[in-house]
């Protein structure tokens, strides 16, 4: 594409940076700011600025904050005794919504994926692992996606820790709430079945 | 979404105030940019205040330029009798794509639409008649989407202007080079039939 300015041509090369935007999705976003106010370029820049300039990342769980501790890890009324192991933010985030935990989590930042060169020590693992060593811990869920890297990834940490006192869990995989069962994929419902639970446990959500 | 960061909420909200974009979305273009480098997020916000700030539109076309006349205007080997009129930028690209054609374009910045409250003052239309009145131009080509709005405006200018001796015609409608006369809708199928062109013409491209 040939366009008749360069200040629009640097802004659609940078927006089409961003991950699923193609040039034509970048020029439509450029010529939509050109049309509207100039406040709001001023203020999604000055976000983006101060959001990369400014934010931390929690020293105990690894999640996005602005302060030093976030405040997940920092409210009292949580339980610090269970630790939920997430691959990342969103999945904080996601679990958050659900209002069903009130224990701590544990960012990895990624999975361990040898193919890409992502070992353990290029994720927030050693942190976890002390975490378990220091003995408050009674409890860490593995919440990784069901993937051949998350599941590399439970089983590296689940071997380190194996010599320390804690229960480990893992989240139930199975057929989704409202779901038909037809349409489920097999080893998903194969395992709804292996891991079925007692009948009493389903009411009491 | 409960976020743990306000820096993050922030980007998150004004990201998603781009047409297309929702907050699922926003919030995965924000962590990409906080797992990237500090300068791609530098970068995008520079370029994005720059154009919003510093922008100019052509003042004889009404394109997007850095300059007061743009390129294309000021290109001394374009047509300057033939004036293509257009409704946005995105359509002097596109047209600019083809390399079929050596006129000049007028930006009209929208259709009239009484719906919208858009009336021919709103547009550049006044700046266009004037064009015509002075005489420069020999030949106008409406290029505007074929909508009720489209067509208005076409009629609005076409009314405008009958009084001065210049040709107008409007680009041709038709089934699109490569496709199935089957499954065409019935409109344009039809439109191509009357507005057939002699056979030696469509070997010239």
């Amino acid at each position: 594409m040939e366009f008749s300015s360069k200040l629009l041509e640097n802004v659609v090369y940078e927006i089409s940076q961003l991950p699923g935007i193609g040039k034509r999705t970048s020029l439509r976003l450029a010529l939509h700011l050109l049309r509207q106010p100039q406040e709001q370029t001023q203020k999604l820049s000055e976000a983006l600025q101060k959001m990369r300039n400014e934010i931390k990342f929690c020293k105990n769980c690894h999640n996005i904050s602005d302060v030093e501790v976030c405040e997940i890890c920092s409210n009292p009324n949580r339980n610090e005794e269970i630790v939920c192991v997430v691959e990342d933010i969103r999945d904080v985030l996601a679990i958050e919504n659900t209002s069903q935990f009130r224990g701590l989590y544990h960012v990895l930042g990624g999975k361990i994926s040898p193919m890409d060169g992502i070992g353990p020590n290029d994720l927030n693992i050693p942190t976890l692992i002390e975490k378990v060593k220091s003995g408050k811990v009674k409890e860490l869920i593995f919440a990784l996606s069901s993937t051949m890297e998350g599941d590399t990834t439970n089983f590296y940490i689940f071997k380190q820790i194996e010599t320390y006192k804690i229960i480990t869990t893992t989240i139930a995989r199975g057929i989704a709430v409202g779901d038909e069962l037809e349409f489920a994929d097999e080893v998903t419902l194969g395992r709804s079945i292996l891991n079925r639970i007692p009948f009493e446990n389903s009411l009491k959500i």
